[in-house]
Order: C-alpha cells, then sequence, then structure tokens
C-alpha cells in the first residue's frame, strides 16, 4: 500500500493539479492586475475533527487555509466560493449556520465578498471546498521559484504551536487556564490568522525572491521552495523561532521538532538575497538559514554539526 | 426533521451561497470581459455511485456539470480547479488516474485548462469539488432575471433522459443492446454533455432574456427564472420535448413527469420577445410555454385544462 504522501504526489505530478507549482494559480486579469485563484479541500476526520472544533472555528480555519495561499503570493483577497458538504445529523442543529457565521467573522476582517459555491447533503463526513480569489499588480506575484545560492531564508512569526496545540487536542489534555500556554497553542491550531497584510507588505517590498506558507511544515515547504528554484537549503536550529508557549510545555528538542515538520503555523517563509536584509529592519521576522547550491538538500546544523534534514511531511491525525 | 431540499434552500437564502442568483457568479475583468466563476459539489452516493458510473464517466459528468452553468450564462469556458477527495480504497486501483483522464477527455474538447486544486484523502466518501471560469463579453451574460410576461419559454434538445437513465440504473436492469433506448438513457445519466456552443451562439444573437440550464428538472429550473424575473409561466404539456428513448421505455404520462421533473438533462431552458423567435430558426430548440403575469406561480396546459405545476425539486437518489 503506497502511503498518503505517495498518493497525493503522484496524483499532483501526474495531473498537474499544481502545474503552477505555486499556492495559487496566477492569471492574467487585465493590464495593471493578475488574477490569483486557490482552492483548499477539508474534511472532516482528515483536516479537523467536531469533536475538538465549534463550527465556528472549522468556518474560520477553512478560510484562513485559503486566505494564507493568497499571503504567500503577496495578493490581496477580493471574494471567495464556498462549497459545503453537510451530514444529516448536523442539519438540524444550528451547525452549518455557525460554520458560515465563522467563515464571514474572517471575511469581514479582509473585505472577501462570498460570490457563490455550492451545498449538499452528504452521506458521511462534514466536507468544506475553500476557493479564494485575489489579486496582485501585474507580474508582481512572489513565485517560489526564485530563491538563489546566497540569499538568506526568513520566516515570520513562531513556529510549532498548531502542531502543539493538535498534540494538546489528540490527547483530550484538560481545557485549563484560558490564558496558559496550552490555550495558546489549541488556538494557533484552531483558529488559525493568515498573514495577509505582512505577505502583501513583502510583495510590496519589491526583493522577495521566493515565498510560501508555512502550511505542510517548514522543512516540508522549504523543500518545495528548494525544488521549484532548483537549490537546496541550510538552517540554523538555534535560530529556528519556536512558540514560547510550546516551550512552556515541552522539551527543547521536541519543540524543535514541532517547528520542523508540525503543520499549519500559516507563517510566511522566503527568501531574499544578503544585500536586501536591512529592508526587513521592521517586520516581525527572523532569520533562520541560506539557499545553497546543493539543489534538493536540506540541511540543519544543530550543537555546531550539519545533519541531512529530511522533511517528514504533514502528518495527518 | 426538515427536507433536504428546505435545508439547502435555508442556508442558501441566509448565507448568500447563490447571491447572484444565477448559474455563476459574474465578475469584472477588464473592459472588454466579464469572467464567470461556478463551483459543483459532488459527492458519492448522493450524486453517483461507483458501481454504476466508471471513474472515466465520473470525471466527465464532475466536468460537465460546471460547463453547463458556463453554458447557461453564454460564456465559453477557460480554466479550472478540481479538489479531490479520495478514500484509501480507491488509491490503488487506478480510479483517482481514471478519474482525471475522463475529466481531461472533456476538458479537451472546449480547450479547459486545469490550473490548480486540492488532493485530500477521505475517511469516507468520494468528493469532487469542480470549478470552473469563463469568460463573457462584458455585461452580456444572459441572467436569470430578465423574463417579462409575454415573452416565450424555449428549452433546448429533449428532456427526462437523465431521469429515465437513473431509474434504469436503480432498478439494475440488465446491459442489454449497446444501441438501445436504455443504453442511451444511461448515457444520458452518466456522461452528459454541456450545451456550450448553443449557450454562446444564443447569448451572441442579444435577444436572450433569460438562461438557466435544466439541471434540477425543468419546473424547478423555470421556477428559478420565475422568482429572479419576478414573473410566473404556463407550460403546454403537448410541445415539451419528451427523449425519445424515454417514449420507448415508458408510458407517456410517466415520461412526462420524467421530463417535468427530472433533474440533470443539461439542456438550456430560456425565453425570449415573440417577436424574436424568427431567430432561432435553426436551433435545435422547442417552445414549450409563454412566461405570465402571475408572479411565482407556474401552470401546465395538459388536455386543455389548467393545472398548477408545482416543481417537485430536485430527488437525490
Amino acid at each position: 500500500m503506497i502511503s498518503e504522501f505517495q498518493f497525493i504526489n503522484h496524483i499532483k505530478k501526474r495531473f498537474s493539479l499544481d502545474r503552477v507549482g505555486d499556492d495559487c494559480a496566477v492569471l492574467p486579469k487585465n493590464a495593471e492586475v493578475d488574477l490569483l485563484i486557490t482552492a483548499d479541500l477539508l474534511i472532516e476526520e482528515i483536516d479537523f475533527r467536531i469533536d475538538w472544533a465549534s463550527p465556528l472555528q472549522i468556518g474560520y480555519k477553512a478560510l484562513s487555509v485559503s486566505l494564507s495561499d493568497i499571503a504567500a503570493m503577496g495578493g490581496t483577497p477580493a471574494s471567495a466560493l464556498l462549497s459545503v458538504g453537510v451530514p444529516q445529523r448536523l442539519w438540524n442543529s444550528g451547525f452549518p449556520e455557525n460554520l458560515l457565521v465563522g467563515w464571514h467573522e474572517l471575511a469581514a476582517k479582509f473585505a472577501v465578498e462570498l460570490i457563490g459555491g455550492d451545498i449538499s447533503k452528504s452521506p458521511g463526513k462534514l466536507v468544506l471546498d475553500s476557493i479564494v480569489l485575489g489579486e496582485v499588480p501585474k507580474g508582481k506575484a512572489v513565485l517560489r521559484s526564485g530563491a538563489r545560492p546566497g540569499h538568506a531564508i526568513f520566516v515570520s512569526g513562531a513556529l510549532g504551536g498548531a502542531s502543539g496545540g493538535l498534540g494538546l487536542l489528540q490527547a483530550s489534555s484538560p481545557q485549563d487556564n484560558p490564558n496558559g500556554p496550552e490555550a495558546n497553542l489549541r488556538a494557533r491550531q484552531l483558529r488559525p490568522f493568515p498573514q495577509v497584510d505582512l505577505g502583501k507588505r513583502l510583495r510590496e517590498l519589491g526583493i522577495i525572491s521566493s515565498m510560501i506558507d508555512v502550511s505542510d511544515g517548514l522543512a516540508s515547504d522549504l523543500k518545495h521552495i528548494c525544488d521549484a528554484s532548483n537549490v537546496g537549503s541550510v538552517l540554523d536550529a538555534e535560530n529556528i523561532p519556536i512558540d514560547p508557549n510550546l516551550r512552556e510545555v515541552m522539551r527543547f528538542d521536541e519543540s524543535l521538532d514541532a517547528a520542523l515538520n508540525g503543520g499549519e503555523d500559516f507563517e510566511l517563509l522566503f527568501t531574499i538575497s544578503e544585500s536586501n536584509i536591512p529592508a526587513l529592519a521592521d517586520l516581525p521576522v527572523t532569520r533562520i538559514g541560506s539557499v545553497t547550491s546543493h539543489t534538493g538538500r536540506l540541511e540543519l546544523i544543530r550543537n555546531g554539526t550539519v545533519e541531512s534534514l529530511v522533511p517528514s511531511g504533514f502528518q495527518h491525525f
């Protein structure tokens, strides 16, 4: 039996479901603007569980995931479609209504308009397909393919929190202090915020050579940049910004692993030439490594030694 | 327990999932062109069954359904996204690959390019979300809202065949003569062809006052036009073009019911002023009735008497 990872990559490659090799497809709109479009399929028990997440959180996250794809291209989201397959057990519960209330809560923050979609009954699980359209000035979408040897690698915010929150949910750990680290970690998993404003600001600088959002995990997403750019990379373990809440509940090596391989942090990972680094001075970003000429090879410097970094891929629960 | 029909209409109305009230959302693209976009969610055991339909047929139909929405606006399809949730039982069977082969077979006929989508595992049923983008000259999309009292109602092709094919599949009737009426009816259900060329030709005439595709059923879709246009309509039973294959396997009243209420024929239903009817002379369309001023009321003239026509809504199997 092939793994899910192998299966999905096989289908993606054979049928170009990610032909453009980027977070969004880019289509010419007019003389000034390109159109961005992305679709994200979220299925109950694969991408969320209704005993962990409220309908408000599920609707919010469905949109957040797609807005993060727009952010990773430096785009401005504009409109969206949402397809929902609802099992009969949820029809009368107010669940679908609350799901759309959660969706609209985030949509309002970015003035995203719901222009269509579909709704159907589902014989099994709750299913969402989130489609977002955005815009970017013509030719200015930040792709994955522009990283060059010698460029610096940066990431926004802190990593590993969403993965830590997932671990707490899986362990059914009790809901304690609503302001404690555990509650913050759960919120990273259940209510991720897309870095749309930062992505746009980075793109406007005009000096970002490649960008992606951290959805599969830092190592996996860095591999996507390396593959698209035909380069390698080396990360410095000491500089990887680990979610401070994670450090309160885990040992360092566990939290580093969560930061490297945990998915769904929805931070922005990007590269920039050394000479342009000063332009990032006021932004909430951290340098974590450098692009190398070792095509396809990821390395990690830990305790002064260089080790090979093998992306474990995003592990669904 | 509310019915599926009630549930879906409630959600649609409350959250504007069909805000535009048309087959596609219309977005301004540039000075010459508007963009059309539509999404259709298809779920195993609701919209198809894998013991009835081959993966080639399922992929083909998923695209066909969305192309029919583009056709109903008079648009030209251009590009598409496809999100697929695949249960593990189908990973190694060649099923997902064949599904995409079927999709591409139809896409090639209309030069539709696959630009993105998503693929995920599904814990239960096979799930497809088909998204198609199209174009139409600026302001020229044919809406549902332009029907006026006195306009004539036309439909393309013949109706009821897809519903008849569904009945045969549900009855597990034996596969007999591959050129017989039963085989033709099954093909109407499993391999529907979208009326893209006809929709475009009708739009180019510049005289179609409203249009929709027959996906829910003639009566239901006519109701959509009446609601959007704030009018009523009267149909003449004798003039409704019933699929000739259906007439070979059913009594007249059964086949008329299939033509009125069976879904998924994907023909085009439209209205036009009496004075413009001569422009339709060479087209495969039939006049079936007239628009009235009785807002929201559907009537059927049968055997010389007028009866009320109540759309039964598309009944999923």
